[in-house]
């Protein structure tokens, strides 16, 4: 089916676009009423993210009552150490939590690489297939999975961090079962990203959200390393890495065989635009914080953020997913002011 | 009374030094099994901060028991706070917590500024009194406190957040209220950090945990705006800050008045040295989690973070607080390394 709107595929390509595609990391979700009524009615997260119908409802519903430029479908990174082994349950409180974690040889047997994701994330790519019937073209579809280095984080720390150290310990005490553990993230990743390219998905998001916990050295290791290795592998669609917190590396990040790379709010735009040229597009990054904000300061700062841009190589996003006691008027402002905005 | 060892206060004036100096952050704390044994003794971690004799014994005991070259007295930033009106509990399993937070102008009768440090962090005081008395001039005693930014979160947030997305609201919805909050913190911590020096601190470092949730130039208006009036007001003796995460803001920060520049484990110690010169002393900054590998390891990439030394304005520490199951042994492999390291 042809997609009516596709500008975030040309923005990431680097055509021509007349102007900024715009949506928002975690626009699906608590921000809106309509999300958190499908929520109520539901035992809990798991089972939205794992009823194709559901999951395709609060997928579309930034579409209609926000115009976003593109929908993403609703799902959760920890789906795949799921997948291969390890069950989470996402806690109201605390957030994620897994029973098992990695720490040892033995704990391989946790993350099974030879898995079916056709079976066992099928629920995910049935609910990509039912959104894009619904979406009917009208926007493209993101599909999305967790980069190996912050899924490897939650296999080995069984729960959220604020210094991950059980996971970079590992890094240090035996970085061969590390290895072997990220190449079977990368494994299923990438099937796991070609199959939803399969079921409909018009491009992927890779997010590293731990990246910034390591030193660049580090994260070349154990993070780039196969960041690459799916970048490589993923030809179909354009691809978007999103390494939040790896200021430092920025520059080779934008090596890869990337169309997109996600900026935090912390990055500067213009300065990363000056490192690594017009060679890929940037998506972002305007702090998620500035939309608690009057409108017209919204509205202000998002045009400064827009100003600050020297080409068509956008796609306009917050610099983090937007947080969910964010008044969704101040998400609208933000939209209309970047559809509104005359390129130059 | 004359110190035996100055090495650290040396190396923060940019003097000769003979060999480099080394201490760590929370080096006074859970790794020492000899710390658990004094912590048991008592209700809680506030009782071993409020009574001078325990908080004398467990900043001395690293010095006996590691030979680092710099005791810090133990205590803690939140006692700022606290003097100023808002109590804090430090809860075993999340950490800090305070019953009430500031986030409205009515808050700001919970942060007082025009308090008689002397009299509401006495405790504090005679705790470096002392200890300075205990050392007898073996090595010198580092005071602290937080910077204003980072407890301006806690006294926002009322608690950690990997965000502190209320902290950051703040910003935007009423920066005045944000800019007076701070100005009270800064005018109590100057007094707060005098009167630790007056007491006996031979050198003073602020930690400014929360720096890396700030882009560059909100770093700017909330974060270094208050630094610099704080090193600017400290003259009496050397002067550290340590702003974590905070790497676009380096050069700013090493044009405080400042002695030295605390580095995290993700900044590159070459490319900081080439972006400020030799004008300030930068301190750290092996990564805590590197103490978790084997001893030669250790030793390895301690040789290998002096290497990349290329002046004698160096002191040598970790780039975060060691991790509380780290083995003492591997401090003290770390701190062998050092010692025993020749300069160039």
């Amino acid at each position: 089916m042809e997609l009516k709107n596709d500008l975030i595929l040309r923005a990431a390509r680097g055509e021509n676009i007349e102007r900024y595609p715009v949506w928002l990391m975690r626009q699906a979700g608590r921000i809106l009423p309509e999300y958190r009524a499908v929520r109520a009615k539901l035992s809990g997260f798991k089972e939205l993210v794992e009823t194709p119908e559901f999951a395709a409802e609060v997928t579309i519903q930034p579409v209609d009552l926000l115009g976003v430029d593109a929908a993403i479908i609703f799902s959760d990174i920890l789906v795949v150490p799921e997948a291969m082994g390890l069950e989470y349950q996402m806690l109201e409180k605390s957030g994620p939590w897994f029973e098992k974690t990695i720490r040892n040889r033995e704990g391989l047997i946790y993350a099974d690489a030879n898995i079916d994701v056709l079976d066992r994330l099928g629920y995910v790519l049935d609910a990509i297939k039912l959104t894009k019937k619904e979406l009917n073209g009208r926007v493209p579809l993101i599909g999305f999975a967790g980069a190996p280095w912050t899924i490897f984080c939650y296999m080995v720390e069984g729960r959220g961090s604020k210094t991950f150290s059980e996971s970079r310990k590992l890094l240090y005490t035996d970085p061969e079962l590390a290895h072997e553990l990220l190449g079977r993230i990368t494994q299923v990743t990438i099937s796991y990203l070609k199959a939803q390219i399969e079921a409909g998905a018009d491009m992927v998001q890779v997010f590293d959200s731990w990246a910034g916990i390591l030193g660049t050295e580090q994260y070349a290791e154990f993070g780039l390393k196969y960041m690459a290795m799916i970048t490589d592998a993923i030809t179909e669609v354009p691809i978007t890495i999103f390494s939040k917190g790896a200021i430092t590396s920025v520059p080779a990040l934008a090596r890869l065989n990337c169309n997109t790379v996600g900026l935090d709010w912390n990055m500067d735009v213009s300065e990363i635009r000056n490192i690594i040229g017009e060679t890929r597009t940037l998506q972002g990054n305007l702090d998620p914080c500035a939309l608690y904000s009057t409108h017209s300061e919204v509205e202000k700062r998002t045009i400064k953020m827009l100003d600050s841009f020297t080409s068509k190589r956008h796609i306009v996003n917050l610099g983090h997913g937007v947080y969910p006691d964010i008044d969704p008027e101040k998400v609208k402002t933000f939209i209309k002011t970047v559809k509104d905005y005359e390129m130059r």
